[in-house]
C-alpha cells in the first residue's frame, strides 16, 4: 500500500449531520483488508456477511432473528414497513418522523401505497395514549378507510430525544392490543443504547419491537444498515422485496464487513457514546449561554433557538449546523449534530465562544 | 493503521460470476484514504462525487450529461428506465437480458408498472431489424395495449458478445425513427469497451444512446455504479426518484471515491483488459479441447457445453462456475466469468487440464 | 315491455347519503331506451358518449375540454389527482375530504405513491392562507421531501358546505403562484353550483381550476362520472391510466345515456335543488327544535348532534343517518343526506317529530 | 313512462366484438325497475346484490365462494390476479390472453408489478406440458426471479375455442403441484359452458379452477362482472383492493340487479346459445365457401382469412370485423364476433353472399 496521504483537515465544523461523517478508522480498516481476499460468494452468501448477522443476532439475543443487510436506512425503513402493513395499510408514527418528513415518500413506494398517518406528541415522541385513541378511532372504519397495521417509531428520536424501555413497551402493547406490528427506526439505535444504558434486547423485542432498522452509516460506517425480524415469520418474502427494489448489493461483504467491524469490541457503543458525551457538553454550553435547548439532550443531538448574534459567531468560528423547523410551532431551530468524528477540541472551542458571548452580552 | 493481514487463498477458483471479486487494490486504497478525511457535506454534495461525475462526463465526453451514483446496478437500470417510459408504457429487451431474467420484476416495480417485453435475437443481441418489425406491430396498438417507449440493450451482453458501434446506431435509429428512448445497460461497459477499442462517447451518445447504466461494481469497485442522462432534460424528477427508491446514500462519497479511482490512470479499462485477456485465453483452451463457445467469447465470459468428464476434473481443481440455461434451447451450458481478480495462473491450470484431457481422450 | 312491477316502498327513511338514492326517472328511462339500439362501437367511441361529452362541455363553456366518463368517483378523483402530481408528488386537502378519509388509499394507489396532506380548517374548507403558509413552508424543501403538486378540494364539501366563487379563486391564485395545479372533487357539484347560482364555468375553471371530478351518481345517476381537463395539455396519458386501472367500461354508452339524460332540461339542476331544498328544510327544523346544524347548510347534507331522545325518536319513525366523527373535536354527529329521491313528505315527518320532542322537552 | 322510441337500426352490421351489443331486454327491463325502489342501502349491501350473489354460488354449486361484484372485466381480471400473486410474483398465460395483450398492463398496476409470462399453445390454448416445463425451468430460480405464484387461462380462449374440462383439470393439477394457484378468466364463460354442456361447477372449481373471473358484459349485460373466490381463505383484503382501486361502485345494486336478472331463467345461457349458434352458422359458411375458420368454432368468434374480393364484398353489405394478428404467424385474420344481439338475418345474408361469392368465383 502506498503511503497514506491523510487530507487536509476540513476548515468547517460540521454538526449539521452525522452523515458528514467518514467512516470510522476500525471499519476502514476492515473493509480496506477485506479487498485483499480477492474473490468471495456473492449476493451476500459471503462469510463476512454470514458473521455479520450471527454478531447482530447475539447483540440482539435473538438467535432466531432473520437480518438483512443493505446500505441505505431510508430503504430500511420503507422496505421494513412493507412487510408490515399491506398496501392499504395505515402506518402510525411521530409527525416529524424522518420516514415520515424526510424520506420523500420511499414507504409510499416500496410499499405500493400504504399510508403514514402523523401523531403528535412532545419531545418527539409518541405516546401509548395518543396512539390508543386514534386506533380506537380507526377501529370504526370500513372498507373506505385504510385499516391501521403497523406503528413505527423512532429511537433516538428526530428530536434528540429517547424513548425509555417503558415508553416502548407501552406502545408495544397498545400495538399488540389492537393487532398491529411494532417497527423501531433505530437509525441511531446505538446513540439511544448507550443513553438507557439497558441491553439491545431489553430496547427491542423483550418491549415488544416486531422488526428494526438497526443503522451503523450514522455512527461510524460507511453505508452499513440491517432490517431484523425478531419474528422469522414475519420475513417471508424479504429477500424479494430487497431484490427486486435494488437493495441486494452484489458484493454483500462490504456491508458484511462493515456491520462485523462495527459490532466488534464494542466499537458500535464506543462510538455512540462519544457522540453523545460531546452532544451533552454542547448543550449544557447553550444552556449555560442562557440557550437552553429546546428537547431533552438525550443522544447526540442540540436543538437550540440561536440569537443573531450567537448565530453570527458560530458562523465566524466555522460551525455549520441545520436549520430546523417543525409543524409544532417552536420556531425556527438550529439542529447541532454530534458523531465518531466529532472532536472535542472543537465543541470546547464553541463552549468557549458561547461562554465569552453571555459574559459580554 | 494495524499490520495488514492477509486472508487465506481461497482453495475455490470463482468464475461463476465478476461479482465475486473484491475491490481491487487502487479503488480500495482511495476507499480507505477517505476515511481520514473526518467530515464532508453529505447526500451526493461531497468533493468526491463531484471530482467522479466530472471524470465521468470527461470519458464520455458528454459535458452536459447529468450523472447519479449509487450503488446496485439493479437499481440504475430500473431507475433509469422509469425515468424512460411512463408506468404503462413497454420496454423492448433482449429475452435473456439480465434486467428481464436476473433483477426480480424491479423495472415493474420502481418504475409503477412498465412492461419489458422480450425480443429473440443470436448470440444475446437484438437486432434492428426484429425491433423495427415489433414497433411496426405494436404502432398499430390502442389505449388497450402499452405503448412501446424504450429499448434496453445490453453491453456487453449476458451471453458475453458485444454489440458493435454501428448495431448501436442501428437499434438506435430504428427506436429515434418510432419516438422510443435507448438505454444501455453498461454493467460490463468496459470490458465491451475495450473489445470495441472506441471511445465511450462512440459507444454510446454519438451512437444514438439516450441514458446508460454505468457500472464499475463488476469491473473493480465495490458497489458504484452510475445513471448517465445524455440529454438534461431527461433527468427532471431523477433525483426524487433515487431519493424515494432509497438510493440515495447518505454519504456520499463512498460511491465518488470509488469511481474517481475507477476512472483515473485508465483502471477500468486496464482491469477490463486483463478479464477479457484471460477469457480469450480460457475460450481458446475449451476450443483447442474440442469444446469451442457457444457464443463468440468477446468480452470476459465464455459459455460452454461440459461434458461430465470435462466437468468432473473441473472441479476437481476447485473450478467452479454458473449453471445457464435459455429459452432458446441452446441446452444446459457452463458459464465461466473473469475479472480483475482472476489469476493468470489458474487460468493457465484449467487450460492444461482441459489440453490432457483431450490428448487421453 | 312487461308490466312494470313496482318495488314495495322501504319502511326505512334513509339519510345515511345520496348513494342509497336509485337512478332518476329520466335517466332510467333513457339507459332503458338505450337497450333497443342493439348494437353501437364500444369504449366510449359511440354516439352517445360523444354527444354526453359535448353536452358537458356546453354546460362548462369549455369547448377546449377533455372530458373522460367512468362510473366511479373514487376512480374519478385518484385518476384525476394521478396525471396532476408526479409519484413522488404531496396533494393538499381537507382534513376531512373524502378523497383522503373514504377512497382507501385510492390515490396513492393509482399515482403510484404521491401523498395526500391534510390541512385544517373550518367548515370544512381549505383557506387561500393555510394553504398559502404550508406551501411557503414546503418550498423550503429539498429532494428529501414530496414536492407540492396539487391541490383538491371538494364542492360541496364532506361537512355540507358550499366554497364561493372567491374562495375557490383565492386558492387557485395560491396553487398557481406555486406552481401547483388545482383539482375540484365535484361529487356533489350540481348541489353547490345551485347554491351559488352562478355559472359551471364560473365555478370551476374562471376561478382557476384546473381539473374537474364531475358527479352524477349522487345526484340522479346510477353509476356515471367524467374527469373534465380544462386544460387539454393535461390530459395526455390519461385514456392510458383511465384503461390500465380498469376504468374504460366496455360498453361506454351505458355512462354515455346516463350523463347525456342527466345534462338534459336541466335535469341536473332540478334534482340538486330538491335535494338542497329539502335540506334547508331539515336543517331548520333541527334548529327550530334546539339543535342547531354543527356547520352551515349550504348543500344536501346536514349534521347535527342529536341527543339521546331525539335519537330514540327518530329511530322509531325509521330514519337512518350516518354516524359522523372528525378529528376537529367537533363531536360525535349524525349526518343526514337529502336526494333527488328523499320525499317531502319524510322530512315533513321528522320536522313535526322535532317539534312536537321540543314543545313536550 | 313516455313511450319508447325505438332507435332506427343500425345500417351496420356489427361483428368486430361482442362488446357492441346493447344490454339485452331482459336485463334492461330488470335494471329499469330497479329504479322504482327509490332508496336502499349503498357499497354493495342491497337486497339486489345479496341475491345476485347467492344465485351465482347456486350456480357454481359453490355455497361457500366469496364473490365481489365489479363493473369492468379488465379490473375483475386484475384485482383477481392481485390477490393471487405478491407484487413479486409471475403470471403464467397464453400469449394471445386478453390480459396479456388487450389490458393495458393492468395486471401491472393493480398487483404493484406482476409479471405475465406469455407461453405458447395452439388454438389459444396452453397446455399442461408446456406449463409444466416451464415451472420445472422456474423452480430452478432464486432471488433474482420472480417465482411462480399462478396461471390465468381464458375460457372461452381469445381464439374462440374452449378449453375441455380434462384440460383444465390437467392444468389445474401442474398448478397446484407446483403450488401455484389457477385464475380462470371468464369474460365469455356462458359461451364456453353451453359448448362443453356441462356444470358450471364442473368447468370451474371441481376441475381445479381457484378464482373466477364471471363475465356478464359481453353476454347481455350494461356492465357487470364478478370475481369468484371457491376457497374464501383466498379473498382476504379483497374489499379493499376493490374498493381502493375505485372498482366498489357506490350504488351497487346497479350490478346486483343486472347480475341476478341474467342469472334468472337460464337467460345467460339461453344468450350464449344465441351467440354460439351464430357463430356456427357463420363459421360454416365461410368454410363452405373455401375459407375454413384458422381455429375450431366454438363459441362465438370465428377467425378467416380474408381474400380481398370478398372482402371488399362483406364491407358492401355493411359488414364490419376485427383486423386480428398474433405473433404465432397465422398471418392477419378478421374477427368476426357474434352475441345475443346478433340477428340470424344479418348471418343468413353473410353466408348468402359468400355462397353466391364462391359459385361466381
Amino acid at each position: 500500500m502506498n503511503p497514506v496521504v491523510l487530507p487536509e483537515a476540513p476548515a468547517v465544523i460540521h454538526l449539521a449531520s452525522d452523515t458528514m461523517a467518514a467512516c470510522c478508522p476500525q471499519i476502514a480498516q476492515a473493509l480496506y483488508q477485506q479487498s485483499f481476499l480477492l474473490t468471495a460468494p456473492s449476493y451476500g452468501t459471503d462469510a463476512e456477511t454470514t458473521a455479520a448477522q450471527q454478531a447482530l443476532r447475539q447483540v440482539l439475543e435473538a438467535p432466531q432473528a432473520e437480518i438483512f443487510p443493505l446500505v441505505s436506512g431510508t430503504a430500511a425503513n420503507a422496505l421494513a414497513l412493507s412487510a408490515m402493513t399491506p398496501p392499504w395499510g395505515t402506518v402510525y408514527c411521530h409527525q416529524a418522523a424522518h420516514v415520515l418528513v424526510d424520506e420523500c415518500g420511499a414507504v409510499e413506494q416500496l410499499s405500493g401505497g400504504a399510508r403514514l398517518h402523523p401523531l403528535p406528541g412532545a419531545n418527539g415522541k409518541i405516546t401509548a395514549d395518543v396512539l390508543d385513541m386514534h386506533l380506537v378511532t380507526a377501529a370504526a372504519g370500513s372498507v373506505h378507510q385504510m385499516p391501521a397495521a403497523a406503528v413505527s417509531l423512532t429511537q433516538a428520536t428526530e428530536s434528540g430525544t429517547v424513548y425509555s424501555v417503558g415508553e416502548i413497551a407501552a406502545l408495544a402493547e397498545v400495538c399488540h392490543d389492537h393487532g398491529l406490528l411494532l417497527h423501531m427506526d433505530g437509525a441511531r439505535f446505538a446513540n439511544a443504547l448507550v443513553t438507557l444504558g439497558c441491553s439491545a434486547a431489553e430496547m427491542t423485542w423483550k418491549a415488544g419491537v416486531d422488526v428494526l432498522s438497526f443503522g451503523a452509516s450514522k455512527n461510524g460506517a460507511w453505508a452499513a444498515e440491517a432490517v431484523v425480524f425478531f419474528d422469522p415469520a414475519l420475513a417471508g418474502g424479504f429477500a424479494y422485496r430487497r431484490k427486486r427494489s435494488g437493495h441486494l448489493v452484489a458484493k454483500g461483504r462490504f456491508i458484511g464487513a462493515q456491520l462485523q467491524a462495527y459490532l466488534q469490541d464494542d466499537l458500535w457503543l464506543t462510538n455512540a457514546r462519544h457522540a453523545n458525551a460531546l452532544a451533552q457538553l454542547l448543550g449544557q454550553a447553550f444552556a449555560d449561554a442562557g440557550m437552553p435547548p429546546v428537547w431533552p439532550v438525550q443522544a447526540n443531538e442540540v436543538f437550540v433557538i440561536l440569537t443573531p448574534v450567537v448565530e453570527a459567531c458560530l458562523r465566524r468560528i466555522g460551525v455549520e449546523w441545520a436549520p430546523w423547523s417543525n409543524e409544532s410551532g417552536d420556531g425556527d431551530m438550529a439542529r447541532f449534530v454530534t458523531s465518531w468524528a466529532t472532536s472535542e477540541a472543537d465543541i470546547l472551542l464553541i463552549a468557549e465562544t458561547l461562554h465569552r458571548l453571555s459574559r459580554e452580552g
